[in-house]
């Protein structure tokens, strides 16, 4: 009898890691979550990851279970293997050949790419995605990330660093940005963002009770969600106006690109029509006339964590 | 002996429709350039394009001498075979179904791309693109029009409304356009944003000699590269200004697709170093820190006008 073998997909981010094994149909074998703890070296994290896969080869009485390795990793590089200048992660992980790395543990095929562009995999594989061949993936995160799907494939542009849409201007006086510019969309659509618009509301209304009374450092999206609920004017507001700056920025992508849908997954996504529905119009309002009410706005339907394994795990499989 | 057989590349522009046959390796074996007439019945066009064809079967003493026809011409869809709302055209060519008129005249296949995407293909095959996998290729007309390479493929979108990059807006408050919209790239970055910036200077600079002696509304490109070459500094600055906001929308592309090559051809790009020199700089200036001065700046090296036949040449072999 040959032994079964599945792909390692690995989502590493700035906290967590979560890593499976996952078999050619999409089905999730064996998954565990572990800290990144991003500041001890690189090969600590991957000790851990590989000692949990000799504890799954025993439970499942099969001794060499990973045919690939795939891994969505902030600021990795699908052409090059390294990962560079990765934001909210220790110096080790900066000009890192990971798939050298990786390979010392275990010598399979391994790919890595961002973790957005993982993330967007897993949707187009597994999840609301699957039957386009035109599709835009965007985590709602501390800040805002990206995968596109073109002709049904990937886009990494000639070097790996396409897809950058947290970066894309919307406002050439917009917010300063801490890449150096000013009006990219992450300062205005994402955690990060929030807190900067409740914090503008905060100054504009000093006297409204609700503001004061809320960490506007790093705002609660469900505090916010239910006061949007309660019919709280202020974050009804704040809201529109999150939305109203995505909806700008997604009509700039369409008019590039006119994909099917924008599929949203990540925390401030979890205010699902609260932001989206105002996107929706806002992108509408800009988008030229033959494209106006024909792209989607969709909701990722996978469990939380999933979409970048999955992905992942998909990397080896798509590069043959 | 077996008839040689050839594709039909017909380029439809606003006032001139250039149509050609071309073998598989690229060369142009017969051309012609006729006036479009576009406020015509669009079937006279076609007329005229194949009493031109039956002409050329003669001389070349083969009497059918088309394998299949492509089209690049002004908002054509590829999907759909349709022509909708084509600017600069006559009323019968909206929401025309050229595919089906042109099959009454030779019943081969048919495909039709806009003209930009024509072009592109052009280049792509042809041209400077032709080792790229990922290349942007743009006209500077008398508007700004553009075909989008990733992954070696032709970018259509979900509904073949991709790549619209002149109405890729750089400045929310800026130029109205005729779509509706403000700051479209190509109210400053095409015959007609030159025009415009000039007529700004004119109010700007009333007793300046040299932008009162000229026709603002149809600014002449030879007589600005010239007066730029003789140090002219209003024309410098009006330059300086056009190519600094042609480098804010690359990089708002580059961001998105991180191609290796922006490519320029059209009247306006005839200015050359001109304005694309400033261009480059300021869309090094706009990207994040790692695409920096990586991503190329080049001039189509094809004839005037055979981009847009070569490519439409390409569409049905594509297609397959």
């Amino acid at each position: 009898m040959i032994d079964k073998k599945y792909s390692l997909g690995i989502d590493i981010g700035g906290t967590n890691t979560v890593f499976g094994l996952i078999d050619g149909g999409g089905h999730i074998i064996k998954k565990d979550s572990i800290l990144t703890n991003s500041n001890n070296p690189p090969r600590s994290l991957f000790e851990k990851i590989f000692n949990t896969i000799k504890k799954w080869e025993i439970e499942l009485d099969n001794s060499d279970i990973v045919r690939d390795i795939g891994v969505g990793v902030p600021n990795g590089n699908y052409f090059t293997g390294m990962v560079v200048s990765p934001p909210n992660m220790g110096k080790d992980w900066d000009e890192l050949n990971l798939c050298s790395l990786i390979k010392t543990f275990n010598n399979v095929p391994v790919s890595i790419t961002n973790d957005a562009n993982a993330a967007a995999l897993g949707e187009k594989y597994y999840g609301v995605a699957k039957s386009m061949n035109d599709v835009v993936i965007i985590t709602l995160g501390s800040g805002l990330g990206s995968g596109i799907i073109v002709n049904n494939n990937m886009v990494y542009g000639h070097d790996g660093f396409a897809g950058e849409l947290g970066h894309l201007s919307i406002d050439p006086e917009g917010r300063e940005c801490g890449c150096g510019r000013r009006g990219c969309l992450e300062m205005y659509v994402s955690a990060k963002g929030l807190d900067y618009t409740t914090r503008e509301y905060r100054r504009e209304y000093p006297d409204n009770k609700f503001l004061q009374s809320i960490d506007a450092q790093n705002v609660d999206g469900k505090l916010f969600d239910d006061a949007f609920d309660d019919g709280n004017k202020i974050v009804i507001d704040i809201y529109k106006y999150t939305g109203h700056m995505l909806g700008i920025g997604l009509a700039q992508i369409a008019t590039i690109l006119s994909p099917e849908a924008f599929v949203f997954y990540g925390g401030l996504s979890n205010a699902k029509h609260r932001i989206l529905d105002s996107a929706k119009d806002s992108m509408n309002d800009s988008l030229l006339s033959f494209q106006k009410n024909k792209i989607k706005i969709l909701l990722s339907e996978l469990s939380d964590g999933e979409a970048g394994i999955l992905g992942a795990a998909c990397l080896n499989i798509l590069r043959n």
